[in-house]
């Protein structure tokens, strides 16, 4: 293995799902619905199959899902953008991530991300050969510390790399704390590259978009996809927007590390985007439902729970029951309660800072959760 | 743009392809088919759709088709391998290579490319920090030059990395080429990266498979797709083969760049590698056919011709036309013959060294290759 990748692990999400496979457990870790996602847009796919749209999509993106996105990107931000030459189509936002870091930072470049962070960030950064510097995000609210941020910030600051809503622990970053990024962007000239996956699951503020703050646009790499607004996260359709001349950059590492995304699934997503606000509007509700019975359930068992905002995940304090850190605390989960979380101490440069915190997601149904709920609550 | 990618510009398929869309041209240049994949694959994605086969696949592939990978490579090669520790599934082989490059290359590491190569060999070596030597087959017959070969490998080089059948020239490595590098690698410990993505396209000779010459298992990635063997190269499902100890890093770097790969078209890739022999002896009849079509008029055209063994593709000398380059020649045969190629330049680190020769694809329905010919018989 190169040393840029030796520090990391098999992703604790695979490990963790396997694990749950193995010891027959509620799976509560990764992200993924265990319900379908909707049929126009399955409907979508399989037309585009039938119709032969099977060869090679253009490099960045099939035209019409260009389109959507810029379209839909309008509809939520006010932003007006190219769907030819600021829109690119990747292989799920995780893609769009690597194509980041590896298509705009220079080795050396200094990158500030806010732990805990989906561990993509720090293994792109790493192959991108930058300098991390992370800042912790604190119980009970994660809000972010004004001064230590300023002070990361150096001549050599390339980029800040923020994600909202926030995975894993739900926090939504507020019109302050954005308005506070943004300035020490413009101030520093330092870009922002921002996550936001969960934006159509925000629960308590309305989700901002950080290029639609004044002089943003300019700076930032906004990047989202179609797996958790459809509950498709097996198709891996995400994609970046992001003004010519960054795009520039990240198309030329995004050719380079998968050249195109699946044709008939780009032309599906082109679909799904178009949807009614109504889809949008039953989907949250029926995650505010799922959120309830998961978070009721989680204090009712003695959990410390920290409130979330935003995305489908709720992350807790497991110290009142006894165990040494998040780790051990959820191998037992597993094999004696017989639910699955994810470790938060993976998401950390000092793994040590999160060993106190285990997240859950609630993307399952209802039936699934009020059984895991049921299982921590008799034999917690 | 980061430095690692500047040199590099849009890649020359998606420039061909979009300059054939705005001149009408018939595109003979990037490598898809202009018939459907069939009709069996189309339906088994249809049916993973429609079962909900719609979440995050793990992150090395859905075991069906781990397995199915490992099954076929065993029927093609005799070789025995462990699909859960020994085949990981990617989006194409275009993240196979990007992969392999990152998991497994360190910075300053010397790694051997043949020219003309595929452009993203270049592009992620770069990523990966690697010193790339190259070295140049040359027409008639692109065989390999062994001392050349020799002199190249030093202390510090780390891979060879091969294509065959080989693209862009239709070369297939002989046996005695393969033998010689196996020696030459065993004897240096030098590890081999060998695309074989026409292994299925092979006329002249059989295809041999690196990994299957004795010794060579323990140090070759083998990578391969579903895109030119299936004519579905727009479904993006590729893979790596490689012992653990190399699988391990390759799934390093893996995890990062994509993640997983698109679940229903795994599961129709899973199918689609079940195929009888039968199709794969059709496959490359019909191929024959359309070769012939296609040869036979590059020459009556007045091109010089060299012969191609394997792949869908077939390299020329365009120089009897009197075009200064094959930069300048293709862009004659676009704007006044109404047919598109791929100039070479692009693939050889100094572009000088391609400047005679163009490659043409024959991936294309046997009218549209006659209307190509025609073309070109009237109009060069
Ligand atoms: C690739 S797993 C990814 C993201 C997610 O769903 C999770 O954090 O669990
Ligand atoms: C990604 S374009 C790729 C390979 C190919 O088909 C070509 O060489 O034309």
């Amino acid at each position: 293995v190169a040393k840029r990748l030796e520090k990391f692990k098999t992703t604790i999400f695979t490990q963790m799902s396997m694990l749950a496979i193995k010891h027959g457990a509620i799976n509560l870790g990764q992200g993924f619905p265990n319900f379908d996602g909707p049929e126009f847009v399955k409907e979508a796919a399989i037309q585009a199959i039938k119709e032969g749209k099977n060869q090679y999509a253009r490099g960045y993106g099939v035209p019409e899902l260009n389109s959507a996105i810029a379209a839909r990107f309008k509809k939520d931000t006010g932003l007006e953008v190219d769907p030819e030459k600021e829109v690119t189509v990747t292989s799920g936002c995780t893609e769009a991530i690597a194509a980041t870091m590896l298509g705009l930072i220079n080795p050396g470049d200094e990158v500030i991300i806010f732990a805990p962070f989906y561990d993509s960030y720090e293994a792109t950064l790493s192959m991108a050969g930058a300098k991390i510097k992370s800042i912790t995000l604190h119980p009970p609210d994660f809000a972010v510390p004004v001064n230590e941020l300023k002070s990361a910030i150096t001549k050599n600051t390339r980029a800040i790399m923020i994600n909202t809503p926030h995975n894993p622990t739900g926090k939504m970053f507020s019109r302050e704390e954005l308005e506070l990024i943004a300035s020490l962007c413009i101030e520093n000239d330092v870009l922002v590259f921002t996550d936001e996956v969960y934006d159509k699951l925000a629960f308590e503020a309305e989700h901002i978009c950080m290029a639609s703050l004044p002089g943003m646009y300019e700076r930032t790499v906004t990047m989202n996809s179609i797996g958790k607004t459809f509950s498709l996260t097996g198709w891996k359709i995400g994609w970046a927007i992001a003004p010519p001349h960054l795009t520039w950059g990240f198309r030329q590492a995004h050719s380079f590390l998968t050249f195109a995304t699946s044709t008939p699934m780009q032309w599906a997503a082109s679909v799904a985007l178009k949807a009614p606000d109504t889809y949008f509007e039953e989907l949250k509700r029926d995650y505010l439902v799922k959120k309830e019975i998961l978070v009721e359930g989680l204090k009712a068992s003695g959990f410390i729970v920290y409130p979330s905002s935003g995305t489908y995940f709720v992350v807790v304090d497991h110290t009142p029951f006894g165990y040494e850190n998040d780790v051990a605390f959820c191998e037992y989960l597993i094999r004696e309660v017989g639910v699955v979380a994810i470790p938060t101490s993976v998401f950390y440069l000092d793994p040590e800072e999160g060993k106190n915190l285990v997240r859950f997601t609630f993307c399952k149904d209802e039936d699934t959760l009020r059984a895991a709920v049921k299982r921590m609550k008799e034999r917690l």
